[in-house]
């Protein structure tokens, strides 16, 4: 009798549990492979739209630049340089030729740069066919299974960067992996940035929140990096957000240039939920947020040419049911894959979100959210895919069992954009030559060679029988990635800093801290 | 202070469910809109290999074909017409010259046809740029978040054909939608044509579990539709499984050859867990799948040249850890994205797998799992998409709070492959002529105009604040589906059915029931 698609009868899954088993034995006995420190990308990027499609969007991008510009507020020495370069200025407004701001980009932005860990190993590089994750950024509440939601502190902060660095899919420390709320506005992004240096060696985000707190960070890497390496090397980035529609605050484009001027790196992302920001229709918004972009990323070559520096993106739709912020959906999508077309045209890195969801926890909602935005940002040729483990809430928390299922869809992304193999070993001659029509590979030489790097494992995922899942406690995904958080802060070990350079550290963040009240807001 | 990627502040969120109250009242004085009967996707397939790696796989096949050839166990008549054709034959295995099983494909096997629905304007086109997306088929277990786990039901079988009828994202009412366990083997084939006919006017799936049910689906049809409608129509199709590695069943060629001579639809999809039913290296497999289902697929034009067929695909993954079938893991999707090539190439329609998980619930494994294959078939050019609502348990079990959840991913993907709109509304000129900058959109005219259409409104997620969700009791996406689903059953109400057409059915059913003793196996 044909049963469609069911899996194998009782006999042959017993079968299969047996093998499994002799699976693990052989696996044990293997030494554990070293992660890449960041994806290569095998696949192409999905080229969504036709040559006329993007180009309409570049002439829209054009035509807002030329007809209505931008307006930069409270930084006369942003405006200078724009002036300088052939904008016309009109009080904090500045119009652009068509191509002026796409021919400043192009004589200097780097198509692809190298942002240095401390451990070398860990070094990323950005654009091109490479693409770095980072753990999300700036929640100021976090959530677990068994504390609940609550306001971040500097203990989750060290947490979370602890969660980012053991996971071999996450290639980022990450920057405000969480607001460390019990410590003072002025004061914690001195804690932050010394808590990526000590407990992690991945490559980190520096503050951004005003253009002193920049300096401050780039400072610190002077004392870990040295004065040498700054100077040579992109060793921080700094993420900052666009004041869509249409307007830069003073203080992010000082933000930005205490970045590009220290050589160091910035990401600028218009955000902008469709119908607020920019207008509903998401081509409008695409083609406002490219213009954007496209002047942030300007302004860091005027600053210094050749500053390392990555377009950014972040469009995200509204429900109309509640008007709050919805992430995954249909149109966000679409704007990933014709940002991506777009980033390529102009020559630049790219960063796309990550594992996006309005949830609450980690339920089926945030999984399907976030595999909907995650996905498409790999399809998207993304570079830098900024929340890529930990969001929920539209971003306002972090969550620890989200961290963890989100870092298994990460693996899950690192393996599948390693491309289909397609050498001698990938098409098994040989296993046809030994087995029989009808019977089953398992016991095949060629799948004993293979199996342990044939297929991803997921770490979360439960492919048990149902009985087997009834007999261990019925848990769901967020309850085992719940166990899976808790045993990794337990097992975790600090990779080695050099003393010297953490008294220094330390001495400095002491010594800036000292001078300063605490402010709260 | 620039604070990144964080939602508006209070103030304009408060705004923004002001203006949100305004929409759902301009909505509610809007005519529902008529939902297509099924997706005509815009977007273009991902061509994943260029034409060296995709060639190369084309190249296994017919070299599998050529050297190991396909066995068909127990069907004298489709050896006969193979060996016809120009096969050597030895004993019951079958080889093929280079290129053989291609040509008696590319005579005669259509690259579209319609599958006529007892209502026209649910009849769905199969191939090229359109997709049609069909219930999960064949689970034994149905699972409600009130009832649990339990054995599938006539009435089970009816209420899943009721929500899929009432979903405007899915396009087929489906084949087994469950078993229903209750009826006996050798009867309920006839219970389940009846339902599909009389409690939806959607196409459907008829029975394969022997060729005298398979005739006798047909017959049901011929009474439904007239016997000159099936000589010209397609109007029922049957889904079959190979036998995997290399070898169909008698039994399932009978049933092909059963709906072909009949000059109806066929899919054809070899049941590959990797490492088992061929090998663990995905390249081979899909190079097996696809030498197999291409020997179906001649099959049926020999069998009636130009019956209407559709090649299929199934390949998954195996855990290491437990040894069964994982599902939306990333070998799937590059398999995906591979098959859709080839059935591109081959020039016939293409089935790929739903929305597949092993989870047990609509937890985020299941959301996870099903995402990262739901999105994969669409973006490979699937035209049928079996499994693409409800399917739990690899299969074992259909949910209902799965199938809900489902069938909302089912309405991201039909908004998604409508493509980005490129016109000169899309582009909102006027908008930014109406507004200052950095002002918000909500107000503007272009956003009063286009609110409705612009964004993919999920019936399931919930994007409200945190302190709205605490307040409406803390319910999960899959808590949320079982308010949905119990909604939509008391509110069903069937479709018209002509009354002699029911009757007759309603007799032929009788009849035929009263013919042969029950057979539970």
């Amino acid at each position: 009798m044909n049963t469609p698609d069911q899996p194998a009868p009782p006999a042959a899954r017993k079968k299969r549990r047996g093998r499994a088993r002799s699976f693990r034995e052989n696996q044990a006995a293997q030494p554990p492979q070293a992660a890449a420190p960041y994806i290569t990308r095998a696949l192409p990027p999905y080229d969504m739209l036709d040559e006329e499609g993007i180009a309409r969007i570049e002439e829209h991008a054009d035509l807002i630049l030329r007809e209505f510009g931008i307006e930069i507020r409270g930084d006369e020495e942003a405006l200078r340089l724009f002036e300088q370069a052939g904008a016309e200025r009109d009080g904090a407004r500045l119009k652009f030729a068509p191509g002026l701001v796409g021919h400043i980009v192009r004589q200097s932005a780097p198509a692809e740069f190298t942002h240095v860990a401390r451990n070398p190993a860990r070094s990323v590089r950005i654009g091109g066919a490479h693409t770095a994750l980072a753990p999300a950024y700036g929640p100021p509440f976090v959530r677990d299974l068994e504390r609940g939601r609550r306001y971040g502190t500097l203990e989750d902060f060290r947490n979370l960067i602890k969660l980012a660095y053991l996971s071999p899919h996450i290639h980022y420390s990450g920057g405000t992996i969480c607001e460390p709320c019990d410590i003072a506005v002025n004061q914690r992004h001195l804690d932050m940035v010394y808590a990526h240096m000590r407990w992690s060696d991945k490559p980190f985000l520096g503050s951004v929140t005003t253009a002193e707190r920049a300096r401050e960070s780039i400072e610190m890497c002077r004392i870990l990096f040295g004065a040498d390496a700054l100077e040579r090397d992109c060793v921080i980035l700094g993420n900052v957000n666009v004041n869509s529609p249409l307007v830069y605050d003073g203080m992010v484009t000082q933000v930005m240039r205490a970045y590009a001027e220290a050589g160091q790196g910035v990401v600028i992302s218009p955000f902008i939920l469709g119908g607020a920001m920019g207008p509903v229709t998401p081509a409008a918004s695409i083609a406002q947020a490219h213009a954007e972009a496209m002047v942030g990323v300007a302004l860091t070559q005027l600053a210094r040419p050749g500053a390392p520096v990555i377009y950014g993106n972040f469009f995200t739709t509204m429900s109309l049911r509640s008007g709050a912020p919805t992430f995954g959906q249909p149109e966000v999508m679409l704007a990933y894959m014709t940002v991506g077309q777009l980033a390529r045209r102009a020559g630049i890195p790219l960063r796309c979100g990550g594992a996006l969801t309005s949830a609450k926890t980690g339920d089926a909602q945030s999984a399907q959210e976030s595999a909907q935005s995650l996905l498409p940002a790999l399809l998207s040729g993304a570079n830098f895919v900024l929340h890529a483990a930990g969001w929920l809430e539209g971003g306002l928390t972090m969550g620890y069992e989200k961290f963890i299922q989100d870092a298994d869809r990460c693996g899950m992304m690192v393996k599948m954009f390693q491309g289909l193999a397609l050498d001698e070993n990938a098409f098994a001659l040989e296993a046809y030559r030994e087995m029989e029509h009808g019977q089953h590979f398992l016991g095949a030489a060629h799948t004993l060679h293979n199996y342990t790097t044939a297929f991803y494992e997921s770490t979360v995922a439960d492919s048990k029988s149902y009985e087997q899942w009834l007999e261990e406690g019925e848990h769901n995904d967020e309850q085992r990635a719940c166990e899976i958080w808790k045993r990794q802060l337990r097992e975790y070990e600090p990779p080695p800093l050099d003393q010297a350079a953490d008294e220094a550290l330390r001495e400095y963040v002491a010594r800036t801290k000292a001078g300063r009240e605490d402010r709260w807001y």
